[in-house]
């Protein structure tokens, strides 16, 4: 058993947490299996050469799966049920680039849910990842 | 090199594609390390017994991952660049669940974007993520 | 439920699909650990460096697991049943090369067997694997 | 540094040697990310039920990985290149079967290639892969 992360209570606007990974080739080729998608810009070198990003690139989806990581072990953290996620990806992600994924509470909501600001940046800096999650808290065992 | 998949020009509003897997503990596992996401929801099964879900479930992120699969492998396919997508996530999926991912187009935008319906199903029917992607689908070589 | 391949009345001599894929340090070392081969000349490079290969290499068998991706995936496609396949191992794959597995059908026997030429080439248009595989081809569920 | 199998010169006709291995979900499901082999038979359940096999069945290149394992670290072992392999595909694998490949010598050639049957049975004696394989056995670092 674990302890429960911020109730809707304890939340507050500004609030903010990360997690950063740097993303490898296995990262990619497992996810690859995962998802079925071996669409040649992640999978073969040959073909993406020739496309506009020069080389494979990560899947969207597996970086945009770091979001959730934060929001389910940090913040809010142990407890949280996720209902939405909008994601703009803004720029590939390369093999071995080092990905930052941060949430920023900005909206509380009649109904209970939190809307948090979700950005993904590279090592440069540079968002490949812009979009906005919306959860629930996670509540107490007892107050039910 | 690999054959590209329908430009802007040939794709149509109402094409539909879809893609299948069941999804395992296997595929949890691996998300699970791949994306840091080891929340007790979907590692733990003694604390997960105790959430409203009873037992572990599949990553969100790893279930919107089919619809990358759909997008850039089957419609439009080979050469899609996946600009943008919203997820609303209605239902959890557990181990051993057979989900079907299927994208449909719904419209083509003065700016070459296409949107396209995106929903996810169980064996039973049930829609377990509902949402929208954009992309920009692929363009020929010697046209750019 | 997804649609089935070609049936043994649609598919025609000379029909041909391939699929390409860049074999990673990745894939070598999960295979590895599926199959055991653990043999030096995959995963030990102190080793490998000793052989006429001077480095380590794919496995074969790996590598010729590309042809039934063609096969069960595109050529004749979902609900061929494998029969049997032929190898030759005509040069060594090394981590990072781009590989293109081929089918292309060369003869419908009265048995309704399809026998299909294989082939897999690097990025340098090297033949690597050379074979034939025996399929049967997807039935119609209604007409058994 | 490892020691090489057994030469030319010491391998003998009726020599023998095998390899088992229960073959898990979690093989298939990442034999279908390193290979791109999705095939609904392999990772769809729900169409898996329609087929002949009723249930999802392990890929026939994953199984005759096993026969790789044993030529490369058995018999002959360490150093042996892998010319050739014919496989018939007799019984399909269920995940959870455990197989054993069995490799035994039946020829030497005047050209120094040696042919071994190779064979694969399931946990009930059932024969799933049957066929030959050809290789060169290792050779001693000095005596090139």
């Amino acid at each position: 058993m674990q302890t429960i992360g911020k109730t809707f209570e304890e939340i507050q606007i500004g609030d903010t947490a990360s997690f950063t990974k740097t993303i490898t080739e296995t990262d990619v080729y497992l996810f690859a299996g995962i998802s079925g998608d071996l669409n040649p810009a992640h999978v073969d070198e040959e073909t993406a050469k020739t496309t506009s990003f020069k080389t494979r690139i990560a899947h969207g989806a597996l970086v945009a799966g770091l979001i959730s990581t934060v929001l389910g072990t940090k913040l809010p953290g142990n407890g949280t049920i996720y209902l939405a996620q909008t994601s703009n990806f803004t720029a590939p992600v390369h093999f071995n680039d080092t990905i930052t994924a941060t949430v920023t509470v900005k909206e509380k909501t009649e109904r209970k849910r939190v809307i948090l600001d979700t950005v993904c940046t590279n090592q440069n800096g540079e968002v490949v990842i812009q979009g906005e999650a919306t959860v629930l808290c996670p509540r107490l065992p007892k107050t039910e």
